[in-house]
């Protein structure tokens, strides 16, 4: 294996340039789901890319944006399947780029455009990994499949069902994800799950119209005051969510997690100085504590506000409407469906039934065994790859539709990945480490390589 | 009194087109002090239109914009001022108006011009009463005062301390406010009193940028949340305001004031259907109840909440920053002075030292005796002038800088003017009734008779 990889290696290292080019040509087409731009080019962009590789792609109705599936044989009867989405987040604000969004840059060793890194540079990570077995041993170690989905920066709104409903033809025994790469100090992370995600829009109305607070303050119904007492009844200062029922669900992190845990490095130093905080809540300050709470317990929220007036000095009004964004992060057994109905439940209990519950987006929570040979397997792939060992980590505090996966797939997913902390994903000036580039493109044909001898 | 009444309503009805002129000159002009657009040239306008009226007119510096003092003697040594405002609100939303805000237009026997009814139309209707004073008898009735503000749609920022610092110069026997009229029923009004207010703004920063909810949704602060829990400090849904000590000035309306209040007329049924509320505050109906709580309660309103993302769909974010605007209505004997330090108080008292609290604006309560002799004659001398008696109340809802005229110049002041309830001050199409404008005129100039002659 090792005389393998050292030609793989030389053969990436050859080819960079070609691979830089693809991915900038990909990342000049603007594919925003969230405004509807350039999608369906898009989608034919990387059919197209995968087509060249000997793949059989179809663009595929989703009931929103299309997802890109391809499928190629290979000497092994056993299928990887790769996540990927070819949509990326608005470049809005546009005057805070160095470079213009859509005009992929090399500056400083790395490459700078929207969706450099979530998730074209990912992509184009696989298709090179592709590109190299195929140039050292003239096919791929296993069967591979993509699923290039369009919908991941609106929530992925669609993904669970259509993994549902062609989990045949999607069927894998193992994933890699969409995401990963290195922390602040150039160690590789493998993530083994994902919290879900409840997100929804709480809103209030008391009058057809805003009224002066000089007559009717004393007597009117005011929607704020409304949405202030409905927030309050969620969560106080205990940082205790109040609904019913809301914790019945939740598996406390095993042994295994929290000696995972307990290996991963302390951020909380970073955490206060990047964000300037005054302090962690409930008095945590670091440590496992910290650790466990910031992934294995759920959480409400508020992202949003909005009632009558916000603009400079004071307008005397009592505000017919206000509404609040509201996310709750959900861990292991909880389901988002569960969360809204608790949630329903409990507004209406309290004498909140006056306040409208939308559900903008919900994923559950999925994870993944830590100890599955295929986590294993890539955690070992990128020995010789990184300067220092991966990581293995239970959970990450986001969301992202794995439970789709692990639900209807029944597949082991592992994070693999080009990412790091200054890759400023949904921020101006996105960029992709050129070096990390060619270690994820690496990594990936390792872990391909090694799959598919453990049954040949 | 009643042949000097024919003669001036004689001669009001025969120049009503020369004071419509004026007027819409006045108009013409765009004052708006919270733009800073036009001041000096109304203030000018002003001061020119009470020379031509044979005053001493000066234009004095209060701090902020300026505000026009006139004075001219007359047959009796008792004196009344004038408390009026040169300034008017913003005209925006500008397409809103049917005829432009700043090109005074008659339509349908009104009107139509921003600043008409809120003040403009009040100060030349003052004009044009003393106009016809001087017409039908050669002198003023009385000595006249004008103090013309600049600031009052700003808050009557700097008026109290000029009333203070040249109270010897204001110094008068009675005054005439700045606004009146006729309800729905086209019964005049004669309002005692005004409610204070303490309007605040509550700021709250937990960190130095917003942060991911995945990340730090369970371990870092949360401005949104924190605001909220420090406004539900404030009030709960029983309405009853919890800083300790609120209530401790506050004083019950007398069984004078319930009297007045029961012959009111009952505004239930007319606030339900206008603003398409589900009902009251505290399950209240309507009758006395509702019209006491409406101006002898203090109150506590939230104007308008900000915080994180406020745009359509998700963004999973935990806010840096949040803020309210509050207003406290007061009653007497309340002060702007003391709620904002029992606020202040009370927020670290409950663990709230992180929320930040500007005062935005401040007036204490002002009320006026109903029985005092200057408010009956006003109340006589609307008789034949009006279809109605006019209905005597203790107090508005709304604030203004009555308490300064009361406190420093200890005068009685009565509520005489020219709007109705679809007048729209503030609003697109504001408007005046030449109608109203004219027996606003003539009830104007029989207060004056009927005051100066009381000592003459």
């Amino acid at each position: 294996m090792d005389e393998l990889f050292s030609r793989l290696d030389a053969h990436i290292a050859e080819h960079m340039d070609a691979w830089i080019a693809e991915l900038s040509d990909l990342c000049a087409l603007p594919s925003i789901a969230a405004q509807n731009k350039g999608m369906a080019e898009c989608a034919e962009f990387v059919a197209a890319m995968l087509r060249r590789r000997g793949f059989e792609a179809e663009i595929m109705p989703t009931g929103g944006h299309p997802a890109v599936y391809a499928e190629r044989g290979g000497r092994s009867d056993k299928t990887l399947i790769f996540y990927n989405h070819y949509d990326v987040q608005p470049a809005e604000p546009l005057e805070l780029w160095t470079s213009p969004a859509f005009q992929p840059t090399v500056r400083d060793g790395a490459l700078y455009a929207r969706g450099v890194s979530d998730d074209k540079g990912h992509l184009v990570c696989r298709i090179a990994a592709l590109d190299a077995l195929l140039a050292v041993s003239d096919d791929l170690p296993c069967r591979v499949k993509f699923l290039v989905e369009g919908e991941e920066e609106i929530g992925s709104v669609h993904l669970p069902a259509f993994v549902a409903a062609h989990k045949e033809r999607l069927a894998a025994d193992a994933c890699i994800w969409e995401f990963g790469g290195v922390d602040a100090n150039e160690v590789p992370l493998q993530y083994c799950g994902m919290r879900g995600i409840c997100y929804v829009e709480l809103r209030v109305k008391t009058a057809a119209l805003d009224a002066h607070s000089g007559t009717g303050g004393s007597i009117f119904p005011n929607a704020a005051w409304r949405l202030t007492w409905a927030l309050n009844s969620l969560k106080g200062p205990d940082e205790r969510i109040r609904i019913p029922g809301f914790y019945d669900n939740v598996v406390p992190p095993t042994p295994r997690d929290l000696e995972l845990l307990a290996a991963a490095p302390d951020a909380a130093e970073d955490y206060l100085q990047r964000y300037e905080l005054p302090g962690f809540l409930r008095g945590m300050t670091g440590g496992l504590e910290l650790k466990v709470a910031e992934v294995f317990e759920p959480t409400c929220t508020i992202c949003g506000l909005t009632s009558g007036y916000q603009g400079a000095g004071s307008k005397t009004v009592i505000p017919a409407e206000a509404s609040a964004k509201v996310d709750f992060r959900l861990v292991p057994n909880q389901t988002p469906e569960e969360v809204l109905t608790k949630l329903r439940s409990h507004l209406d209990a309290e004498g909140f039934d006056d306040v409208q519950v939308t559900l903008l987006g919900g994923e559950a929570p999925g994870r993944v065994d830590p100890d599955d040979p295929f986590i294993r397997l890539a955690v070992e792939a990128a020995r010789g790859v990184f300067e220092h060992d991966m990581m293995v980590l239970p959970m990450i505090g986001g969301s992202g539709p794995n439970h789709a996966f692990i639900e209807h797939l029944n597949v082991p997913i592992a994070t693999v990945g080009v990412s790091h902390p200054g890759s400023r994903a949904h921020a101006p000036d996105e960029n992709l480490r050129l070096d990390l580039f060619e270690k994820g493109i690496r990594h990936t044909a390792r872990i391909l390589a090694m799959f598919g001898a453990q049954q040949a």
